[in-house]
């Protein structure tokens, strides 16, 4: 027994340092200064860099507030499924203002813009943290809740686009959930502000090199009320998290939506 | 000891709810329900969208069987490197009628396609699988079969595509290993039909985004008795586990390879 | 507590087959014929392909050396965050003369280039591998340094192509960050050759499947003293752990690097 209890105990260590932080709720207390050193026993540069640069300055500028910039890390790390990161980055959104319902949706959303192994992986996340924090099934958006209305105007241009590039003709299951699921029922469900799913679905379609869509839903958003100051931080922030060269990737097409909107 | 033991318990809560699951045999039993339960206690609407669109509908409808479904979608998750999703779809591959051989001929396969990381990942989830269900190295593809017999023609016409994309002389290794290896080897293993072969590797591909060569593949699995209904399908099916954005890249390439062949 | 302990045990063997092998330092003594063994129970013919083709074959090809393939391939994992590799990767990295410190630095400099959540986890393998090997911070780059000298030239003209194309009036986050933590920190540290970290950046923009940033990194690389053969023979090692396609649609990109340096 005293081997398994190491070899359990080391695959602790190993797969979920992280995880461990999560489940305590004291962050900046000793768990944290604790993941602090447990990233200075590889890396003191890495350390230097989180502490100074992330949690010192990026988290700090004024251009995001420190709820929006966990909505788009949030979106970010579940669309490029790094567990790693789940368990501290989930408990900070909370920490945040995110609140436990828009988490619980943002997954949801994420099953269809990131595929469903995606949100897997975050409920198992999730799971453990919610219990922790006595959030319970009552403080968390109902499957079938009254959405919001259709905006019928744009949701025809929308159809005639798909018709037009997808066509129901050749891709009917395509084309239906795309209408059916998607945009007449997932994005009307109330628990997340159209502008934060918009941002939501932005940041996932950055984090994942898909900058051929990132036109359509951030102009959405920007008809929701993100400003253009807003999306270039949103670019800036996300540099970190999904990594420059996806960053830098989206810049042009983030250009072209402002050159357009002006 | 009390104290690890709980950390080792959560742990296991939060890697691998769904390798718990994924270890008893009763599929649809008492722990398929409590997969459920643990899905609505971060998202209620996630857990209806999985039972009423995924297992209620997507998964029954006509356009393909549901052993084709488990192809394609073991397929994309291993190309995504979803371990969250691996134990359930590998079990479930199983009881779709995937022959134990043909699921470890996929994985061999997308060790090429994907990544060899990615069939590591893989072998690990379907090891605990096998060994639970029996399945031993007798049932298994031997490293050495009688190879099914090469089509001259158009591996000569492959060959001179890559010559001239590629050039030999500037990369002797890759192309001597495309050849050898992948186009004289691997691809002529009998353990997996050439028409599921090549549906894997177009949904790896799809799954990966790289829709480039999903032409050439989908034309070899088209010429290998996939209809254009059925591809259609698999893009359809594919929405789901590989996220809207890469289903949506990939129909107009799949849209072109039907145009061209008619 | 029986049952607890045979669910852990399960875990780990599901989870990391490769980690437990890791932790043992008798790398192809009985550790390693059991790490064969572990995949001959899913796919004789992966272990037959891991063994002859990658071990006896690519892995000893002259075109690079063992400890440049470490290099790459280290890098190539990291940016397709595959954890299941890591743990024998980075031991055999080690073993191929990479040094603690440099292994480190390709954890930090891919933070940026691949994203925080990759260097996470790959923070969280190097961590156990690091004490087991009794590696401590002292044998590890320091936060700041003495850089290296700024090549003014060079970094005018990158200034000048990011102010062109991104913009510092619409993006200053992004390209504040760029300047000063990336091109005037980052890449001056010490711990890691020039030569070294394009490589690692080369081989991680490949694994992602962002070709359009090599050009300028192979040619840093070049600059820096990589061979043409060299460079082919990264594409070609690349293609096992990245998979086919990735490294097929790489070829273009350096085929064009090489012609325009002729």
């Amino acid at each position: 027994m005293k081997g398994l209890a190491a070899t359990t105990l080391s695959l602790s260590m190993i797969i979920s340092g992280a995880t461990l932080a999560a489940t305590t709720e004291a962050r900046g207390g000793n768990e944290d200064s604790s993941r602090e050193e447990k990233i200075t026993m590889v890396s003191p540069a890495l350390e230097n860099y989180q502490r100074k640069t992330l949690e010192g300055d990026l988290w700090k500028r004024q251009a995001l507030s420190a709820r929006d910039r966990s909505v788009i890390t949030v979106a970010a790390i579940i669309a490029r499924n790094q567990v790693a990161l789940m368990p501290a980055q989930f408990a900070l959104a909370l920490d945040n203002g995110v609140k436990p319902g828009e988490l619980s949706e943002i997954i949801t959303h994420l099953a269809f813009y990131s595929g469903w192994g995606n949100a897997a992986a975050a409920i198992d996340v999730a799971r453990p943290l919610f219990r922790q924090r006595g959030i319970t099934e009552k403080d968390l958006p109902v499957a079938h809740p009254e959405l919001l209305p259709l905006n019928e105007k744009a949701e025809q241009l929308r159809v005639n686009a798909v018709e037009q590039s997808v066509g129901s003709a050749q891709f009917p299951g395509l084309v239906g959930y795309t209408t059916d699921v998607l945009f007449h029922d997932l994005w009307l469900r109330p628990a997340l502000a159209p502008r934060d799913r918009s941002l939501v679905t932005v940041s996932a379609l950055i984090a994942a090199g898909q900058v051929a869509q990132v036109t359509f839903h951030l102009n959405k958003a920007m008809d929701n009320g993100l400003t253009e100051a807003q999306a270039s931080e949103v670019v800036t922030h996300l540099a970190f998290y999904v990594g420059w060269p996806n960053a830098m990737s989206a810049v042009p097409v983030v250009k072209d939506v402002f050159a357009k909107r002006t």
